[in-house]
């Protein structure tokens, strides 16, 4: 069942450790077959040395193991609450990469400093409201999930895969589990280009629109002309 | 006489230069033996890349070398000292690991700002007051160790597993070695995170209570729920 | 056709990555045959544990594909700029190098504190004036090349072999393609060194004029007596 | 001829990148052999990939090459005048190792703020005075040593066995070529935590003489109790 994409979300949860994202099990990607809504994770707290195809665990959106052994993430209903909500992404990842964390722990948002940025993101990454008593106390996964749709209402998660969950770390996403995982390594690397700038300047304004759009451009929509397609 | 012991112990050892918490020789591991009171150590002194089981030292509960050619660790009275006052750990990690040692050099505690430490610490990992000069010129490791224990007077070391020994390093423990060296590896993660955290937010305040109980219980405690167990 | 620049390329182009000085593909070398007129440079978006010296695309000094399946770098108008502007650099390296990035985004010059700094460069690393919304919206790869070169009217670029292009990233350049690589390690590390240094002491003056030129001629120029040569 | 010392003088040269305390030839270190009054030297700009026990240069206590076809390290007159000023010390490593340089660039001496420094230095690792004009542009090497050599005035270079060298880099030795790269190793870890502790705590005070003392002489003098020894 969904073998290749097994597969698919077996390898971008290798690629965590492999970019640095994760220590230890902090980290999990899914993948979603829109066709039939079933989606792909990883299984909660299996170390990523030992992990393989036959571990990932198939759910579907609301939650429910359709097939698989092990238990899933335990942020399933997360995941979840993001592919109902944003319908055409693909593929997800959460991890508490050391320099998305220390934004999302700061409460700050992370602005378009810098073309690294607006190559990926076209804009400020967002960072959730903190979350209720009631929110936490309740279906905290799938709560956590909805604080996130609700600060994306006037925003696009396709021109910006990701976010800062507040005192917690970054959820990200892309149009595949592989493209989410790129999106996640970007993310890292900005926050961590940010972090240091503001260090040497702390008044540092984000970048300018028309630079930002030029560059967002560049390697998005119709118009892109950066790679060989 | 405890092969299995000296072997976990010895693997525990091995796992400080594999997570880039010591330089040279700057960290110890023991592990002990409840039922017979034997505590397992690391010889003082001697480089990682050469150690073997039968290097491990043998110690009673006064810190007595009960078997083993070589000299234990030179924290030894520090390790006992707590294996005696804390009576449900089952192994105790020593390193310089610099994070952690940045923030123990600053005499600052260690707040909860965020889930990565609330998934291991349930509250803020304390520092030590500064010793007196009786101590220091006194029995000295053994004096160290009875600061960690005062310390802990009104606090649970089986949920703040670690502190921060004031302008020296932390010691961390677990319910055995490798548990141990694991609540290492997570104190210097969250000791790096929050320290960049301060710098992009020094007013950031520690988290919210009712999030740290909801994260450090999924994964601790009757109603855990993180993992496969 | 220019072979031997192909090799030497691509030998550049992966030096890139086992610097640390590359994300993903964010990067290109290009290296010249002056005599010829002809650049070759790195294909746009391939990632560099793929790359070969014949995907090498060979372009003339207009930014015009004279050889090669493959699209250039986005950012061959800007190497095409500086070759034509420049007449001694021999190979131009471009990437988003973290701390060189995070001095671009802060809009600030990178000083000369110290002799690593003045090994190699003759004084301040400068940084680009923002560019215009009608630069931007224009040619906008051929413009970045505009600007540096506005930016060295007055400075020697064989003497300062690199540049900070504002919320950008930096160019760096030498006599030939392995060259620029050397002086793009060294300003990502000098950046590295400076932005800790200003944290430090963040009113450090730069260094003293007669130690700058010491240390940049006892490696440059007809007097240098550092090496074998 | 010295061809153990020559192995030796190597050897301590390649722990250099091992360390992480160089960048391209960024280094050098040489070895005594204080009965024939003989320095052993790495040589200037070599690669430390090519280099073999061969390559290494003799040179005596004027600086003057007494065997090798390759020339010595340009800073060999610094190494010299440290030899001869410091009777005691076996081996000299010059690194711009990036912590140290941070602090060498602005130009302050690294106090001992906690057990990792007081365990190798016993006490604050000084700076050096800017040089003048004529100490610069007249027999510069020579004179970074003698600038050392004064700073040393009312110092133990074998309790003290590093110096940062203002606007430069650090020196330290020890008391043979490899005990010299350890201090160097310990140096840069102690800068990190340092500058790391410093963004922690801006008034962090040095650590309390008594546990300085206590963590020195446990490690140094007659009775020194850690270690196999």
């Amino acid at each position: 069942m969904l073998e290749a994409l097994k597969q698919q979300v077996l390898e971008a949860n290798l690629e965590l450790p492999k970019h640095n994202l994760v220590t230890f099990t902090w980290g999990n990607v899914s993948g979603i077959d829109r066709e039939q809504g079933l989606v792909v994770i990883k299984p909660s707290g299996v170390p990523y040395e030992d992990l393989k195809a036959e571990h990932m665990v198939v759910v579907d959106l609301e939650g429910r193991v359709v097939e698989g052994d092990l238990r899933p993430s335990s942020d399933t209903p997360t995941h979840v609450v993001l592919y109902r909500s944003f319908p055409e992404i693909g593929g997800i990842v959460h991890t508490h990469s050391p320099w998305g964390t220390s934004w999302a722990q700061a409460g700050r948002a992370l602005p378009a400093y810098g073309t690294t940025h607006s190559d990926y993101f076209y804009g400020e990454i967002p960072v959730t409201r903190p979350m209720t008593k009631a929110e936490i106390e309740g279906d905290y996964e799938r709560e956590t999930g909805n604080v996130i749709v609700e600060r994306f209402k006037n925003l696009d998660p396709n021109q910006i895969p990701g976010v800062l969950v507040h005192a917690h770390a970054p959820f990200v996403w892309g149009k595949d589990a592989h493209n989410a995982v790129h999106n996640a390594v970007v993310l890292e690397e900005v926050a961590k280009i940010a972090g240091r700038m503001l260090a040497l300047n702390p008044e540092a304004a984000p970048m300018d629109q028309v630079l930002l759009d030029r560059h967002y451009l560049r390697k998005h929509g119709v118009n892109a002309y950066y790679g060989q397609n």
